[in-house]
């Protein structure tokens, strides 16, 4: 009964996306760890560039000076 | 000095389910482990269908075969 | 499919208390949310009291102040 | 290759607080442990006042009771 | 510059699994995201059966009916 | 009443380099946001090199190249 949290920055992953890696995931866990998938799971949070950083800066400036 | 946090899809709840969610949690802390209640944090995060897997698919696709 | 994530010190709860804690929160889940409980997580962190810090300081220090 | 999770409630911070925040975090994680700044994470997560429980209620009740 | 968080009941996995997911989920994240693996971070939380619930009990008593 | 989780691979952190830590994330978040310490958390988790995954190795895999 694994618990996955996915966080990524908000950059316009689609559902289809989303729909694909949630099923890529708990078919990973099923795989090497025979979790069930009934009980796998997956939650993704798509975090405003604003909020994260890397580098000790925003990915929101980071992303400008590139 | 407990941190609970509950995590849900996006689906309807109200001000009050969630004012009542929270008193009732640091109730049961307070209870069963003598926790004091001015220093119980109770955080709720409402999660997007398209972003919560289970059974390796969304629970918007769950819901709609339903 | 409500998961649920309670962080507290590592100060001697036992089995029975987690089990009462972990019952009272799903059947809050049940009875506010209408939540399945099948599909309710909740996990228990214990903390070790140097690694929680409030006000500025562990609970360490805190708990030898008093 | 620390990560930190920062979550605060949605009050208004603005972009350059949370900048702030996040180059002054990385920079304790620098200079207390020496970790890379460029393998730092830091993640702000904003939270309603009504997802935000302490003491039993709501930030929202809280606020408005003082 | 993804975080992934995978939360799994403390039953013995080995290294060799866990590298195993560690890369499976890292390669998922190029593969369907575009990330890059040089900073997508996975964190495995092995969780004590006592602290784990679903269905309202531990997985400890769980484990034990079966 | 911020909550700040911090997560370091579990290298020998002292506890009084863990009290400086908390100490500074406390302080910084006075003074940038204006909060209350007395209700600022703070939470370290060590997690094992084999559980940490960065580009896809395991810390530990990764330490034993360098």
């Amino acid at each position: 009964m694994p618990y996955v949290n996915i966080r990524i920055t908000k950059e316009g992953a689609t559902s289809e996306q989303k729909a694909r890696l949630i099923a890529g995931v708990t078919e990973l866990l099923k795989d090497i760890l025979g979790k069930n998938p009934q009980t796998t799971f997956v939650i993704i949070d798509e975090v405003d560039t604003d909020n994260w950083g890397i580098g000790g800066e925003t990915v929101t400036v980071r992303r400008q000076k590139r």
